[in-house]
């Protein structure tokens, strides 16, 4: 192809697809990612020549990595200049890839995507953009399947490289690496070179230099295009299963208190295959993502379900607990049921407002006649008590060792634990359901029954009413 | 391991996995397909080494291919004497696989392939036995996935090799090739070596010498595991997407004389992967498999589905053809309709039955008096003509150039075609409707209206009654 065709035939062909994806609007600001190597020189040139057409005003982003001493320097020079020829804002973060990556135990490349992304959408919200253009090609995209292949991947990893996700946009994906060198030396660009790509210690870049030139050569000359081929069939089947566990999710599951209740008999409903992908929906719902979670652990998980008892606790890594309650399981961080369980203790303001756990309940209190009772039992976070059997100071806390307690309508006190366990009250909501106490027992368990001993009857004269409150407020 | 741990720890595994696949019932009986190689005489030593335990009854049957001259004597000379030596029976057919190959246009490979099935089903149903075992073993898995991936398959590719499918069953699926090996030594035998699996013309072969150890050398030692694990999970996907598409089907399909007609709006409301995989669905029930249909011709089926309109037609490999028609689509085989819509035209006796296209229906004619009518315009079989105004001889047939019809009700003579353009009668169709005809007009289109010129009135003395009836034979 000579110079002018390549030129416009990727700028054709970069345009239908931006179209196809709905990548980019009219009148949108897109923040360009660029290093400097080919791939997005070629992207910021391409964006550029359409610029008109799409109606879209560019940003041009670098990050100098700290890696490759004067290279990376250079790197940065090298963008700076190519934006300002054309007219264009940038914004160029040095930083220290190395120790970042040090520091959180990342490999470099990990440590780089993240400094890469967060300074992107830095960016993006700094000047109000619409999205991020990244440059990752149609080679990158089989490098990316064949990686997840060799790890023995699910379909999730099969589908590879997304031309959109969230707010990140690939308008190069479906442009090969080759289209991409001759792209650039017709448009007279001489682009940067990451040397460091050629080190075969990376995965990514043994899979480049190796894999697929061997699986050319020996099986399949159109390797990268079956590859992808294969990709965009197995990303529809993966968006129907991902649309199928989303309703199962809402069918069978709901968060309650940062803990997942997942209803068994609605569970069993479903086929294997969504089975897995629920529990895995659920984990990343938890956690926000479910990367350390491998297919091990989700068959360990199925299995528990399927034969654990109540009671029974399974530990998971990255925090993860399940625990099996009657007709119900319980998924939870560890962490976040700590924090809820967490001991506390408030001395309530009779009359007035006591405010619970940084704020994020509220109890008030105050002394009323009795016949001012309107909403008698209406309200599971209402009570009336009897002010004069109450021994005051009273408090609102969570439950401790020896607890006693006598609900209403009882015959006697029993302790706490024996109430939670007739109630059927799960293990891990016990610690952090409110109470209220005196020095001697419990008075009410908030959301559940009052003490038989402060209850009002036809003797009352004076009425302790206290309300609670969850503000849905947690700093 | 020591050799009586590798015979004891494989057929443990065996045993259980041919209950977790529930593989084999106590009591069957169960062809053992034997080629005289590692696999299958393991194979036979394992289910020999169970038979108690599952309480099934083992035969042994052998295809000796004529491809490897002495050699294949000798492989079926070996299989005779292990099955005799076992005191089981034994089968053995001689055949001529490279001309049966050059005779169908097959590779040596499918022939093979088709040749060996037919025997051991053959012999399945001549024994009364209840299924076919087979030597796949789990690196055959890892490298048939390999072989999809490498041609870029979509799931059903990925899935591999099935533990069951229908007859066909693998009791060695999850066992190395490495422990078949050490199997065979520690049980003394000395299997046959087919020295064409060396063969790098072959891509299986390739995939096996060169990709496998090179995968495992340069990227993951595991890498036939991976492969092998990254296939259950895509086989649960896999068989959840084909229960959603079996459902989809019904709700959306129907199949009519060997035409598929899918209805446009239901199809429309399914997901795309869905859609696609329906298309290959209906296309497998037409034909028996989709396997000469590649994903370009499906997305040509879906386009056309979406923009074709009424009367244009798509034709795609492997005589299939799709037909708008108002809001449905007409998938078949071009041969199929070809057949139901031969000329024909037979003579009506009357009174008498005239037997039509080979006994696939038969027309009943008798007179009858005006008053012996019973169920008019009930049965859009059933026709009175009143038999004065007939001109006798008339014929049963199908549509010929030219001819008349002067629908009931109406005022004139019109051309049949235009009465079907009206009517909306699909144009596949309009070969294939019967039709009751004088030498001069059409009298009665079957299964739609009547000639308003041979209508039983007040006038009528003798009234002709016809039956039309299929029978369902075809041969």
């Amino acid at each position: 192809m000579q110079g002018n065709d390549i030129l416009s035939s990727v700028q054709n062909r970069v345009m239908l697809y931006i179209r196809k994806y709905k990548m980019i609007q009219p009148g949108q600001k897109i923040v360009v990612g660029v290093s400097g190597g080919p791939d997005s020189s070629a992207l910021l040139h391409v964006l550029m020549s359409l610029r008109g057409k799409l109606d879209a005003e560019l940003i041009v982003a670098h990050v100098e990595h700290g890696m490759r001493a004067q290279q990376s320097v250079e790197d940065a020079q090298y963008v700076v200049s190519m934006a300002q020829r054309m007219g264009l804002s940038v914004y160029v973060k040095h930083c220290d890839v190395p120790s970042y990556a040090k520091e959180h135990g990342l490999s470099q490349e990990q440590a780089g995507r993240i400094i890469r992304y967060d300074f992107f959408r830095q960016i993006c919200r700094y000047r109000g953009c619409n999205s991020i253009a990244v440059a990752h090609n149609k080679d990158d995209n089989a490098e990316t399947i064949l990686l997840h292949i060799l790890r023995g991947s699910g379909l999730d990893g099969l589908v590879g490289i997304r031309p959109v996700r969230g707010d990140i946009i690939r308008p190069l994906l479906d442009v090969s690496r080759t289209d991409i060198e001759a792209y650039c030396a017709a448009a007279g660009m001489n682009p940067r070179r990451d040397y460091t790509n050629n080190d075969p210690s990376y995965m990514r870049n043994r899979i480049r230099l190796k894999l697929i030139p061997f699986l050319s050569q020996n099986f399949n000359p159109n390797i990268v295009d079956s590859l992808v081929r294969m990709s965009h069939i197995l990303s529809d089947d993966n968006e129907f299963l991902s649309m199928c566990v989303e309703e199962a999710f809402k069918r069978s599951v709901h968060i309650d208190d940062d803990i997942a209740v997942l209803h068994i008999p609605d569970f069993k409903t479903l086929h294997k295959a969504l089975q897995r992908r629920l529990l895995r929906y659920i984990i990343s719902k938890l956690k926000g993502d479910a990367d350390s979670i491998e297919y091990l652990h989700i068959e360990q998980l199925m299995a528990y379900i399927e034969q654990g008892c109540v009671g029974q606790k399974l530990t998971l890594p990255a925090d993860i607990m399940a625990e099996h309650g009657n007709d119900k399981v319980y998924i939870y961080l560890q962490c976040a049921v700590r924090i809820m369980s967490e001991p506390f203790c408030y001395t309530i303001s009779v009359p007035g407002d006591t405010y619970v756990k940084n704020g994020q309940a509220v109890l008030s209190s105050c002394i009323i006649d009795k016949s001012d009772i309107t909403d008698y039992n209406s309200n599971v976070s209402v009570a009336y008590m009897d002010a004069d059997k109450v021994h005051f100071p009273i408090y609102i806390r969570n439950r401790r060792p020896g607890d006693r307690f006598m609900p209403i309508g009882s015959n006697g006190h029993k302790k706490l634990k024996e109430y939670f366990i007739d109630e059927k009250i799960p293990r891990i909501y016990r610690d952090s359901i409110p109470l209220i106490a005196s020095d001697h027992e419990i008075l009410w368990v908030i959301g559940h029954r009052l003490s038989d001993t402060c209850k009002v009857n036809e003797s009352t004269r004076r009425v302790l009413r206290l309300t609670y409150k969850t503000t849905g407020y947690n700093e």
